[in-house]
């Protein structure tokens, strides 16, 4: 259960500023299938336009990093984050932009070993080398 | 200040464990600098030699994904977890792998694009699509 | 499934320690429901007892910020800390104390707009300004 | 120190598109000083102009909420992120728009109690109460 | 559900690196149960491997802590990190390393403590104290 | 720098409330040495005296745990939160309690694994065992 209601398609369609970002989605995803992530934020339509006309930006833009890189850094902050709808949605993302299994494996020993130095680096309150410096 | 003693050069060569893992970051990295993290971890010579093993294996030997994804899914999760030694080493790391400034654009783009919807889908208890089921 | 029984009304009533508070979140809220967190928390008189006594200390003596302010600052916490029953409780807690769809909407605008700067100061690594001392 | 380089004023002064920023930033706040984060964002143009917008939108057009309990809001978050430059420069922020150190106080109360009733709502793995749901 | 496919003992058992490490475990463990947590890390068998050793290494071999307070600093990490699995599987783990009600009541008391000084001590950014230093 | 002011010992000894408090502080501690959390706290008389209270009651009282064990629990919570503050504190605290450097090591070494597996659970949405039901 949410803490807001899941809009049905036929409220979608009835309200216009909410239905122009759901046509978006369905035009620039080339899929009818709209997830529960955006049902529920179209109780915001503000928020709704802003986040989607940003994560268009961030995500979808051709740019400088390949979209399965973007996308596993999606899925880590994720993790750290412990957002388990997270977690699903952006995993099944990277599967449909083509990580393997053996890329998951790989990813996953990485965010497994950030975890643990980043404890250690925490627990030993480790000084920041002048190596480092920008 | 860290919460136990960073070892240098003069001990770790005194103390034979220690002088071996030191010797491996040198030899792999093929550089002679080798930073605080690992000096601190000095003390522990069982947690050296496993996280300096462990780090080699998830992080060096050449696999599915390439080395600059892999230190940009170790900077989300650090950034995440609000580890500041983390985040300076390896974005460090980033730029020696060559991470251009643009990239660098891109991924903090991508990471407060994941932390904002993190968010938003655990203030709004988002339940998971059957879509994205395994 | 918790990891600890929760208590039935007839197990309440046998306990007076437990009663006692039972007896006290009922008046205080003048209600009869008493949700689940209070039924786990039964387990532990103790802990029972200084949880809802520092609650009601924290979050019902009438202070210098207004009941809903109050509100919206439990559930900002309890989103960052990724805790879904927190979040539920204390969304519940906030519409009840008046919150409107609109002011759900700004406080979830705020909440996603702090996470990617907080995200963004961090990966930055940004030095505090002298401006800022108190 | 920072991950990338602060820019001076003469530096923004020289640079069009944070240069117009720069000028929103002094003119909307009515003030010269323009604190570290922007001068680290300034590195990446793009992001700095979507940032500076989401945040104007967020946090300063007239709305829902007072000024003083949306910051109250951004501090929370950024306590439970750990993200000591948010800390200090909302903490400043909230103060600029009339915090008082009694509601500092409460405020600070609020946040302590969050903090533990998360963890002990996890520990103890609460199931959400059918009466929350939306 | 999971990202991905949980292994049925039938389909371990057709696998040699995947059914030596769920021998190893039934064996170390003395119990034919074995938790979804290795039959869903199953599918990635270098993972798999790596970490059911240094789980054997970090908890099983007898050392300077008792089995019990390293369970507890498990569950601490866990709840801190809202990791339900986690939270589930160790509080199991340290009731069956003899943790009474009382033990856990007082470790939940800890953690809750822990957990507000914590934001107390981030939202006053308080400086560390020389007299802490190693 | 801190987000309020640190009282110093005069200050203290002319305001009574908070007078009270590192009376008891030094009494209960055997020790003049009072750390800053405290001298920030002192500007808040309320939140003082429960913060206080509540930590005797957690940490100090003679119960069923022991009590570097409770340290080590506090210690774990304090680096999956990032608090330096706390680390450093408690860390201190575990050492004046007896810790030594070798379960120092073991500690860390179970913080790690923990880290590690909370991640791999997460990133693997992993449905919880029945038999780990209460």
């Amino acid at each position: 259960m949410a803490t807001v209601r899941l809009w049905t398609d036929a409220e979608i369609a009835a309200a216009p500023r909410v239905r122009a970002v759901f046509d978006d989605i369905r035009a620039t995803r080339k899929s009818d299938f709209v997830n529960n992530f955006w049902r529920a934020l179209a109780n915001q339509p503000d928020l709704l336009e802003r986040t989607w006309a940003n994560l268009k930006t961030a995500m979808m833009v051709p740019g400088e990093l390949d979209p399965l890189a973007k996308e596993l850094v999606y899925i880590a902050v994720s993790i750290a984050n412990s957002c388990p709808y997270c977690v699903h949605s952006h995993t099944a993302a990277a599967r449909s932009k083509g990580m393997t299994d053996a890329q998951h494996a790989e990813f996953l020993s990485v965010v497994a070993m950030a975890m643990q130095t980043n404890a250690l680096a925490t627990a030993l309150q480790v000084p920041v080398d002048p190596e480092f410096q920008a």
